[in-house]
């Protein structure tokens, strides 16, 4: 039993959703921060290990972040014949710079985070990021990414969004509409460029809370939408993501050829990834790819679809905007 | 707020682990029934609706059991060529035999579980079950499977294992041991028979639990054994599978030759399983196939593996008795 | 261990505080019912046993219930001379009305409750008060209290509050205020009558939220006014009532003319009250004296105090408006 | 709501019984540090502030440690005629010192606790207790309780036991024992001298866990033994204390007395006692008064009986009242 070795029982509970809620014990709260979005803390929890919250609410943990940040990461990597410049919005814990920075091709890597605490947090206590905050190679800026994006000098051959999730009157809501993608992410595009986002909740009983909206979306923008999805126990649900690629044939990336590439452009190996594995992630279920192809709302900068909680049903679409 | 709708707080809760568990706010408590081995509770909960419990364990929710017993029954009954005779160890909820009978081929399932209790509750109250358990097609006997199987005259072309996870002095322990697949499933097996049971946590932290070494087992007494895993939210981890088969050939079914014969055989469509589904559950990851490849440990009769709680590492391999 | 005898861990989870909630284990939800009111649950619970709930609240539990009776009905009946007809504002669980009918001298008791679920699921379930609830003395009456105690003819020789705290908005405010005691309760008592109202949590940390407030609403009315207090299990603090009487030399019963009243006209014996008890009761702390003393604050029609949770610091009084 | 300021919900869970559990929401985990018996660490917890834990079990909070200790040491140091030497059996918090040393008369405290770690914490952390700690007229020794008794030069006037219930196995144990009272305590109180202890729960359902067993014990060795209750809020329990008086004469103390010694003896005023409030503690209602009465059970060597939860019936008495 738990009690014998952590004679203190403190729990950290997360609403799951309206009904469903979960307690990780507390082990050590080992630092804990404020700034003037949230509040930051890292926390030794229940089978976690050491895990981030931002008010309250988990980001990563010892025990998975490292599939989450190679999903997001390396697939659109490989998947570009070269990628050499590479922007990031959010990505304030770090883990992404850090996977980029695997990649021999990368020569600039630009890093937009709102939140200069939760960067300043994570590059004096997450280890395993350290090196990434201090290379040389990274620009770290903490502003709004679009501001930022629109501004700056030059093209990118990968964009990487690693956001919160697009809630309700969350400063993230911007970053995941159709305007954005169209007017400052395409835009900004090298020929051949690639565009990655974190994308919530795909369960079959939770695709339908963001996940399909944000592939109806991107898929009213770009010309080739790849979704995959991988279970992720930390955020208890199979989580999605949404590759768009400004070449479709770019997609057609046989295991073999990614594992090539993995092999040869990345120091270190993968832990997670390989090319059978990512044949996997992209060969969704009947439920989801139905929810993909009846998708009819996009996210406009006035009408969106929020993750309120998991159980929650989805908003009926109000209007069906593809193009 | 679920407050707002239900003004009482009853929370169901249950230990994912020893330092991780989640609560379940319920809506009402329908029925409970208690047996000479354990208590019997169907009880609408949090986000997954009628829930049966035994013992206060998640055994199917309304929300995802019909994903489960899918997966647990199709693959293999359109990988054999024509089932006619199933056995089904354990099932006692009804679900299997219903999602059997559905096959327009079969012509007699025997379904063989020790407590007659839960199967009379699941019979009165689980309505989607009730034409299964009345058919004339199915002899439900309430006994030990194994003494059944060994007894029963004839052999079968399917045999289907739907019992509790191999537990520490469980009573479902003996059921998952090399002995019991060599010297009862395997004689018992028509030509060209299958052999599919579930196989608890299969979640790249989970794995090692049972579903290696009940994989390791069937692959020291079977020439092909087909591994396969899928989220189930009600069970908040990704849950295995593992396909036994007498002639290997059978595996080789292309997703389209998988729907033909779905569509065919089956009355009714699937909501949740076609064959470019099944080709995503087979890929499984870098890891759970990793761990598959070194698993050495085989259940025997007085050597187990066994879930304490997901968390817990699993114990070092004592032997390696692979054939 | 409680897991060992009761697998299923259902809690009821009731909030103390914002910051402070506590959870009883269920072991069987007996009766629940709805009315246009409320929700109604005899669960029994932890160590509580059999407990009523209205809404998800503790009402009161087997355990401790007689106590909060005895405490409720025999010390104004007792310190009334001859007490005959008697008015319940409230009551719906019949147990005031039993206590009460244990006094030989009562000819009448009217009792007025306005959910008539409720009294009809008490009646059924609550084998206690079973008799209670038909006797030939008892006039049960389903709506509100003020209207009918306004309407009824004659006049009573005690009228009891058994009523749930003055909620913000809550049905029971009103029978709270100066306006009801001044106008309706006073008129509507006989010579020498007694008025007693349950009075909230009365620890020296909470004492301010309702209990001081009360006691000077009945003292802007009454010549006397006895303030007593016992911690009451169920209900995790202290608990408070105050008792109103017309003619104050009433109040200076002595502990022996107390147990000799008891005993002379009572049925059956008292579990907890006596005279030495209740001068205990009587003897309130240091704290809770000074703030009765400081109490400002009278509840009118429109200016009251309210329980939002224990914790929370009391509004701070408005106006002084003792006359 | 508390989540809209603490959006951690990071809740400390304490068990009260085994089928009852009480959770604070945790504001701050100020201090932790670990001894050779104990982890303990001071948390700003829901509605009681700042608060002491041992090994996760509450020790005393901010918002009523003063009511705890103001009734453990003030009553026994007014009742004797002129208080100079002091004796205190753990107490490593320094609380009971703070109280005592406000006595004008006080010379000599000596404060045996066998945690040297939870003192340093105490000293290190507790604002109010720091002063106590550095007093010239306190002696503090890391040792157990009974062999710095047996072994100190000279006698007392109070000796204090400011330890944990008597558990089973726990180390305070022998410091409840009529042995312990008789060949120690007794001997080394100086004439008219008097012992006081903190005595476990006292409420109606959860006095004979050990309060009345504290008390036979007392009883089969002084002449005159005083118990004495009040609710504390933190314990979410009432509170008993027992005095043992080597001469009964002297708890004849009225009210009016005992607050003139208090104004004339005591530096600064009281918060919570005055003679009213303690004539009250002493009245124990009707239920407790036939528990002490019919209590069989001393406490000896070899035969306890012990907390293990409130809920839990007292295990029946195995002998009847040594002397």
């Amino acid at each position: 039993m738990a009690q014998d070795t952590y004679t203190k029982r403190l729990w950290l509970e997360e609403d799951l959703a309206d009904d469903l809620k979960w307690s990780m014990l507390v082990k050590k709260v080992l630092y804990s921060g404020k700034s003037e979005y949230q509040e930051v803390d890292l926390i030794d929890v229940g089978p976690f290990g050491k895990t981030l919250f931002l008010d309250g609410k988990v980001q990563s943990s010892e025990v998975d972040e490292w599939v989450y940040h190679e999903l997001l990461v390396h697939p659109a990597m490989v998947m570009h014949p070269n990628p050499k410049t590479i922007f990031i919005c959010g990505g304030g814990e770090g883990a992404t710079a850090r996977e980029v920075l695997r990649h021999k091709s990368v020569e600039k890597v630009v890093m937009v985070d709102i939140d200069k605490v939760v960067c300043d947090f994570c590059h004096a206590h997450l280890e395993k990021n350290k090196a990434a905050f201090e290379s040389s190679r990274l620009e770290l800026i903490n502003d709004d990414a679009r501001t930022q994006l629109e501004a700056y000098p030059g093209k990118f051959d990968v964009i990487i969004g690693d956001l919160a999730d697009p809630l309700d009157g969350g400063p993230c809501y911007q970053l995941y509409t159709q305007d954005f993608y169209q007017n400052v992410v395409l835009p900004k595009l090298n020929p051949g460029g690639i565009f990655i986002t974190q994308s919530g909740p795909a369960g079959f009983l939770s695709c339908t809370e963001v996940f399909t909206c944000i592939n109806a979306t991107l898929r009213s923008v770009f010309p080739s939408v790849l979704p995959y999805a991988q279970h992720m126990p930390v955020f208890c649900d199979v989580w999605g993501w949404n590759m768009a690629l400004t070449d479709a044939s770019q997609a057609e990336l046989s295991a073999e050829e990614m594992d090539r590439r993995l092999a040869e452009r990345v120091q270190g190996s993968m832990g997670f990834l390989d090319g059978h594995t990512f044949k996997g992630l992209c060969h969704l279920n009947k439920v989801v790819r139905k929810c993909l192809e009846e998708e009819q709302q996009v996210y406009t900068a006035d009408c969106g679809r929020f993750i309120h909680g998991k159980g929650q049903a989805a908003k009926p679409a109000e209007n069906g905007s593809q193009q």
